[in-house]
């Protein structure tokens, strides 16, 4: 198996599996999947993702309807979509695209999305049912295509040592809860580190699986990484690069050049955990679908 | 300040503050805080430990009513006394003892529960607010206990390596949660180790702060900790010894003769954390009657 996870191919096959979920809709009760996606304002890195998003969706013979709204909009104006789409049935999942402009109360929007629809993970009561392993919540799809992409490629987590650099809601946290789940695949031993710890480097050496969700450029360095470990670099970072047109590259939060010698396996970036993230959260709509009581709405 | 951390002393003061804060609600609005304990069956430690809690309440100016039900009591009824108690606005707090008997389905009853009635922290809500350090929430009580318990001893987690040993969603995960959270007096790095954790013994020789919580007697020796740590023993377990009039003792998940003399801190059994446990359950009462918007009902 190749050293470096190739993070399209996994998601591009876990893509064909939910085209065949979705093709499996349309022909038993006439309707496929349904993804709505709230997008407020202009940013353009938000614009590539949404409509990213929505061309996975229709590849995969889902439905996705982009709502966008101007970067001006009132909350009462955005709650009140968001209220429309948590009553009308043939909408399975709905994802507000973050973030939002100053002026939105971003917690309280995403918490208007209701836990049955909340595709993204972000919930507060699935946040809760990922801790208790409840299996009929959302995981937020960074993390959960995290897993999908080690268990894939061949790496179980059972009586591993996993260290996760970062400890936010919507990677480092699911993910360590996610790895010492009591489950076959899982069942790792979990260390969860971040910007107040101490003796970082002696820390990350111990993991077998290190997964990088700090948010800083090539952070973690070969000294940081056993030789033999499996590397899941989340980062994207933006380093300005004047030899590119666009005067910048991305870079991960994890030195590929000098750490990738020493793994065992390495996810790149781009093209590791990227790909996984919109291939899951297609998984979490087919899901959502399943789970919503209106057949053919 | 002594090595062998009194969680007695620690929680009669703690009490000693709620008894204030129940005063005060008396004064202002004629209406303490209330707790409602449901109680099925006549399990003896059940009993006792339903007892205890009501007489903490009473002692500290609170409202405290257990509801006893037959051990047969039918998921229905039991239930329905649920509902009555979730729409009675001078109902502050809600706790139903478990175990519950095998016929009765432990966590539909729990979720009846609602969130702000859940003074024992057990609802997926609470426990989604707690990962997302949202405060509104209940933590439940023995891992809130144990952070009250580490602050009052002059113990800060910053930048420490707290290693839990368990992951059970009563006290490993809570507080493996608790130490990570974005606080000045937590900010910890930390490690949760379990039953199918390999090379144990190396990875608690690492904590600086070490909670055990994975049920079984005298687990931890003293090969599995490193001089100077501060133990926490969350274990309560009953060993045979003919010498006792009962026929058994109590017994924690450390062996503290042997690790005491180690440590820098250590808490007994009993007598360290299971005081705690009770006063926080006043604690968090206090609090849902404070967050209850109806003032004197």
């Amino acid at each position: 198996m190749a050293k470096v996870i190739d993070g399209k191919s996994v998601a591009a096959a876990l893509r064909l599996r939910v085209a065949a979920a979705a093709a499996g809709f349309s022909a038993r009760v006439g309707r496929p999947p349904g993804l709505d996606v709230v997008l407020v304002g202009d940013d353009p890195a938000s614009q590539v993702y949404v409509r990213n998003k929505g061309r996975a969706c229709e590849e995969a013979g889902m439905r996705s309807t982009i709502h966008r709204l101007p970067v001006d909009v009132t909350q009462e104006a955005l709650l009140s979509l968001l209220d429309g789409l948590m009553v009308d049935e043939r909408v399975d999942g709905v994802l507000v695209q973050l973030p939002l402009p100053k002026h939105l109360d971003e917690q309280a929007v995403t918490d208007r999305v209701v836990p049955e629809k909340d595709v993204d993970g972000f919930h507060t009561l699935n946040l809760g049912k990922l801790t208790q392993e409840d299996e009929t919540g959302f995981v937020a799809c960074t993390p959960a295509g995290i897993m999908e992409l080690l268990q894939r490629s061949g790496v179980s987590l059972a009586g591993k040592h996993v260290v996760v650099l970062g400890r936010s809601l919507i990677v480092g946290k699911p993910a360590a809860l996610l790895a010492m789940q009591r489950k076959a695949w899982a069942n790792a031993t979990v260390t969860v580190c971040h910007s107040q710890t101490a003796n970082l480097p002696a820390l990350t050496r111990q993991a077998d699986v290190l997964i990088a969700a700090i948010g800083k450029a090539e952070f973690v360095t070969a000294d940081m990484v056993k030789p033999g470990a499996v590397v899941i670099d989340v980062g994207v970072n933006r380093v300005l690069d004047p030899s590119k047109k666009s005067g910048y590259r991305l870079a991960g939060d994890v030195h590929f050049a000098t750490v990738s010698p020493l793994c065992e396996k390495i996810t790149p970036v781009p093209g590791g955990v990227g790909p996984m993230t919109v291939a899951m959260l297609m998984r979490n709509t087919v899901k959502a679908r399943r789970q919503n009581a209106a057949p053919g709405a």
